[in-house]
Formats: C-alpha cells, structure tokens, sequence
C-alpha cells in the first residue's frame, strides 16, 4: 500500500489514507519514508492527522513527528491521547540519530522474581497482545537490566526454576545516548536479532531490532556517498527540486569560492603559461590524477569509519599504508604519463624537460593526494563534523593548489629555465 | 575472539586457533573477514584446515571456500566429511552475490500434514539441535514451500488444528537467483527477520537470515563508494598494498588516459590560450564545477539504484528532474561565476565579455552535469555492468571536455571577437 501510494499525488494520497481503516492508514503510514509521510499528515486536518498518528506504532511515529516544524509538531502531540504522547515525547528526547532515537519502547520485560512457569505463563499473554518478540530480558525492581532469556532455554527448564538461573546475565545493551552509526555496528559484529537500550543508571528503555538497523545502514550509507560531493543527506531521486536545490547550491557556491581559490595559483604563472601552452594542457591533467587518487583512499577511510573498521587502528599504520600506495601508484601512472607527454610533444624542444616536469609532479601529487584523501575524513571526524562532510570539495581543493602549483613550479624551473 | 584474532600476525593466527577447542575455532573464523579467514587457513595443514571448516556452519564456510583457488578449495572440499561437503557444493553451486550464495540451508520445515500439537512437539525438539529458529516454514510431500508458521499463532492454536489451517499461506520467498542486493531491497522494505529461498520449482532449499543481510548491505555500500572512484570493491583499510594497487592502478592509468583524452580539447585553442591567460586559469573552475554537480546528481541515482528506488520510476520523470536541477544551479552558480570573473579581471578591457563567457558556460556545463552524472550509473546497468563501477572516471571526462570545449569555444567567440 505505502508503495503504491508513493506513486500518487499529495491530496489524492491523503484523500485514500482518510477513507482507508484508521490502523491501516497508520501501518501504511509507517511503511512510508518519514519526509513523505510528514507531508502527506501535513495535507490533513490536525484532528485526522492526530488520531492516524496514535495509531502508529510509537518510534515510527516519533520519527515523522520528527519531521515536524516544532510549533505544529507541539499542536499534533497536544491532540493526542496522554499515553501515546508520553511515549513519543519520551522518544523525542533522544536525536534520531542516536539508540534512544531510534529504539521502540515495547520492549519485552519480565520481573526477576518469576519462575520459569510464570515466565511463559507471561508471555503467552503478552503474544496475545505485542506484534513481536524478539527476546525477553529481565529486570530488577528498580527496571534495571539484569539478564536476558531465550525462548529456548525458557522452553527446555523445570517449571519451577527461577528465570535469574536461566537467564543470560552478560547482555550486550546499547546506552541510549550511543550514535546509530555504532549501534549498527554492534548488531553487524554480533548478528544480533535485537538490542537492549538502557538510560545512564542502565533502566530497561527499549528496544532497537535488526529491521531498523538495515534502514540505518541503508541511510547512513547514502548520507556519506552523498554528504561527500555536498549532496543532501536525505536527498532522495524524488525529492523537489526546491528542496534539493537549497542543500546543493550553497556547496556548489563553496566549491566555486574554492576552485576560484585554487585557480588563483595558476595567476602566478601567467607568464610562463603564455610562452608554454602545453603548461596549460597539463597541469589540469596533474590536478584531476591527484584528485582520482585522493578520492579512492577517502573513500576507503570514510567506509572504514563508517564500519567501525578504524577502532584501534593506529592512524601511523593508516597513513604509513597510504603514503606506500601513493609513492608506487605515483611512480607507476607518473612514468606513463611522462611517456605520453613525450610522445605529444616529441617534435617540440622541451619535450624532455616537459616529460620529466609532469612524470615528478603526477608522482609527488599523487602520494600527496593519498595521505590528505585518508586524512580528511579523519581530521573531519576528529573536530566533530561528519566524516564525509563536503570531503570531496576539501581534498578536490587541495589536490588542484598541489596540481596546478607542483606542475607549474616544476616546469617553470625545469623546462622554462633551458629556454630562457 | 575474532577481533582479538585480526590484529595478530598470520602465523601466531594459525597458531592459537590449532591450540583452541575445534569448535571454539570455528566460531573464531566465522566471524572473520572471509579473506581474512581463507589467509589463515591457508597457511595451515590441509587436514586441520578441512576439519576447522566442517566445524563451521555451511552457508559461512562456503563464503570462505568461494575464497580459495579453484584447485585447493577442491582439495579442501575432498576432505570434508560427505554431508558437509554437499551441504557446501550445494551452496558453492549460486554465485555469492545472489540469495542462494548468502543464504544458509538450516532452515526449519515442517510437513504440511502436522497438527499444530505436533509442531509444537516438533519444535521443541528442533530447538533442542538448531541453534536460531527464525520462522518454521511448511512445505508439502515433494518439499515445496506452500506457508509459513508464526511461534504466536502455533502457541494460540487449539492442539488438534493441523497447521495448513494456522499458516500463512501468502509467503514471501526469494529465488535462489535473486541478486543479494535485491534480497536487502526486500528486507528493507517488509523488516522480515528472514526470508525463505527456493528453487525454480519453488522447492525450500535455505533461508536468508536480517543478519546477513546487514552485512550484504554494508558490504553493497562499500563497493558501490569504493567502485565509483575505481578503488576495488573489496578494500579495507588493511588490505595488502600489493593488492590494492593491482585494483587501483589501471583505473588511475585510465584517468590518465581519459585526462589526456579531455585535455585535447584544450589544444585546439592554444593560440587564444597564449593571448589571453585568464582563460586558462578558469577553464579549469568551469570543468570541476560541472564534475561536483555531475558527481552530486550521481551519488543520489547510485544510492537510488542500490536501495530499489528507482524500480517503477520512468526515466523521463528522473531527468526532467535532474535537468530542472542543473538549470537552476547552473544559473545561481554562473550568475556567482560571472560576477567573481568581473570583479577579478575588471581592469581588463575584456572583463564584461569574459564574465558572459564564465557564467554561460558555467550553466551550460552543470545542466549537462547533472543530466549526464544521473545517466552514467543508469546506462551503466543497462548495459549489464555494476552501475558504480568507475563512474566517476568517466562522469569526469564528460564534464572536462565539456568544461573546457564550451568555455573555451564561447570565450573566443564572445571575448576575442572583440578584441582581435
């Protein structure tokens, strides 16, 4: 249904979800990308809008609040019903990109007084009721996380055993202040189906599952690929042009400043490049190699953050990798380029000189464009932006100044000083 | 164990998993990276090697098997007890990147003539050997997939209910062809904790687990960034030098040559490039500024692609788009350009033209930009290669010739026709 209605315009889609059973048009609703779907509640009455979001489940329903401009976000929750709108707000406390924001509080938790009886006893009434569960955890009387049990052991123990003897009591939980990116990451080490989520004084507050995390990892994803080139992180291909337009241009107007900036370098050589158009040729060549060669090891270092791959992993070993790769891909392409620039120019004077200016400056530009490719992400982490943040416009920056001026300078000392 | 264990030279590996309890080991290596655990294994005896394996589960020792060369995985397999070795031949027989290659054939299958009493008698015993049961599906007399169980349902179910009256007959399942990126689609979009694969004749052979497909997706993520830029799809940030740059050097001599290729263009203008220098300086800005917004148009079509967005959606609709988008920062962009372009050659007799000339090509280009940056992954898929691959390169050499062939074409039309 949330497919077919994607396809349809606004007011016709808001139109089939008010006449469609209310629970029906919330699952449809939930299935719907949070954008879409803040715009279609947008459409509606806030009365109708209301009512179909108490029929969503509680984190599905955050999130499109989420969406919300804060005034009308605070009108809807007002016309809610006093228990769906404690849940959300209590949701709403955590960013969305956090395990708070994206856990579901219908968590499944037994007190640690039951015995094995009354813990299926239990469940079975709760099965009745709740849509999933993944696993039961147990808690104490102040709600603290003490255990987890699995249906399995629950199933093979005495009657009377206590659930403390069954229990796992070594539970992976993630705090609820801990970023999706990482939470991802626990379930993608440990194949979990389900996570725990507790508070600072470790209180059971909900639960992240494994479907939610594929749609954090499909979303962070395409938030680094198009974070990268300056793209909106939630830049979808049916995203309106306004939309997509006030998260590109400003970006693009960077990259301008900064390629005017890099361009600037290229003033200093006038001269030269008015006597030696071949500088002209050249030296864009030099600065598009060193921008391919930075951008495959960022983009390398920016999935192994996003992986958790770089976790104790030396930024030494890192670079010391980088700067290998740079010095022999560097040699290997600076060579071949040497040979088809002497080729180009053979008839001309300079045609040795040229060769060698452009084979050293590939060589020493590219090494370069591997340590500054692996460092922007790093560097970006560490002074708290996101890794991938406009990436592709910093190194491109830096790759076109060592471009354009390693070539230049090189040529101007070598090649212009023997033909005065 | 896994962890701990990558971080430790090759030999001291093979070492401490020989001394582990075979089991123990097993588990070790499921967790690790595949060619981690391949590099391991081989520097082991054959026989230890084979008998770590038969200890593994089926669907991850086979991903480790897809690893070795064709002769010693042979050699590996002829050691293995006989069900684990057609257990893995079987699995070896689909490709690693389609549901049958990701999928694990512990599957838990009842018949379709059972009373819900004896599932349930069933299952228990079943919990008792398998480690996870994800779903219980049925399948009738010559082991087609015809419903699927839910533990709630069977629980609530009177005992003498035979189960094709309790299941749920509409099941969702995927060919064991499937491509694993359009099985991560599927999980996506329903949050299935697993899915059933089958035959072409619909007969069960595995299940696809939401914890593989977590990997599958960060996997898909990784290779599609990595690709793009022409990095191998499959380096890590501690992959071998020597590996690495066996991936990444031809692309970079293919950059070269298509650098080369673009740079071309520019020596058809030498002439005007010697009289007026400032045209070299920003042919340069005019090409980098089409490639950015190319490489932005593109990484949201990529993501598009790899998430099933663009399933349904016409071509006309995605690039009426993306031309709206190209037209309008285009025209921002070139109005910034232009004015930039005045304020710094405004002492120059040439200054309005050049501007002109800035700005126009500056929105021809990036309306090409987002135009070609959107079709370069589509028409790479239709063409049967993967949509990422390399795309970057040649988006790049689209938008040089284009940067500089426009730019430079309306400069000598607009700026040197006035001052010959």
């Amino acid at each position: 249904v949330a497919e077919l209605l994607s396809n349809l315009p606004r007011d016709v889609q808001a139109d089939l979800l008010e006449h469609m059973p209310r629970q029906q048009a919330a699952d449809a609703l939930e299935e719907m990308e949070e954008q879409e779907a803040e715009r279609v509640l947008a459409t509606m009455k806030p009365a109708t809008a209301a009512d179909m979001i108490a029929h969503m489940a509680p984190d599905d329903a955050t999130d499109v609040l989420a969406e919300f401009p804060q005034a009308e976000r605070q009108a809807l929750l007002d016309r809610l019903p006093a228990t769906a709108r404690q849940r959300i707000q209590g949701l709403l406390r955590y960013p969305p990109d956090t395990a708070g924001g994206i856990m579901s509080p219908q968590v499944t938790a037994l007190p640690d007084t039951l015995t094995a009886e009354e813990a299926i006893d239990r469940l079975r009434r709760l099965a009745r009721e709740s849509e999933q569960i993944y696993y039961t955890y147990v808690v104490d009387s102040t709600g603290r996380l003490v255990g987890v049990l699995s249906l399995r052991d629950l199933l093979l123990a005495r009657d009377e055993q206590s659930v403390t003897q069954i229990m796992i009591r070594n539970v992976i939980y993630a705090p609820a202040t801990m970023d999706r990116e990482e939470v991802a990451a626990l379930f993608s080490k440990y194949g979990y189906l389900a996570l725990p989520v507790v508070d600072e004084r470790r209180r059971l507050l909900g639960i992240v599952t494994v479907d939610d995390v594929v749609d954090v990892i499909q979303d962070e994803a395409t938030e680094d690929m198009q974070r990268m080139v300056g793209a909106g992180a939630d830049e979808r291909v049916d995203s309106p042009v306004r939309l997509t337009l006030r998260r590109r241009v400003p970006w693009l107007l960077v990259n301008l400043v900064t390629a005017l900036l890099a361009a600037s370098v290229i003033a200093l050589f006038e001269e030269s490049l008015a006597r030696v158009t071949a500088l002209a040729i050249l030296m864009g060549v030099v600065a598009g190699q060193a921008g391919n060669t930075g951008a495959q090891s960022m983009s390398v270092v920016i999935r192994a953050i996003a992986t958790s791959q770089m976790r104790g992993r030396p930024l030494r070993t890192v670079m010391l990798r980088e700067i290998l790769i740079g010095l022999t891909a560097g040699a290997v392409v600076g060579l071949a380029g040497a040979a088809a620039s002497a080729a180009w120019w053979c008839e001309s004077p300079y045609a040795v000189p040229l060769a060698i200016a452009f084979g050293l400056s590939l060589w020493a530009c590219m090494t370069l464009a591997t340590v500054s490719g692996a460092l922007v992400p790093i560097v970006m982490q560490r002074i708290g932006f996101d890794p991938a943040q406009a990436s592709s416009i910093i190194l491109t920056t830096v790759t076109d100044i060592a471009g354009f001026g390693v070539f230049l300078g090189l040529a101007v000392g070598i090649v212009l000083r023997h033909f005065p």
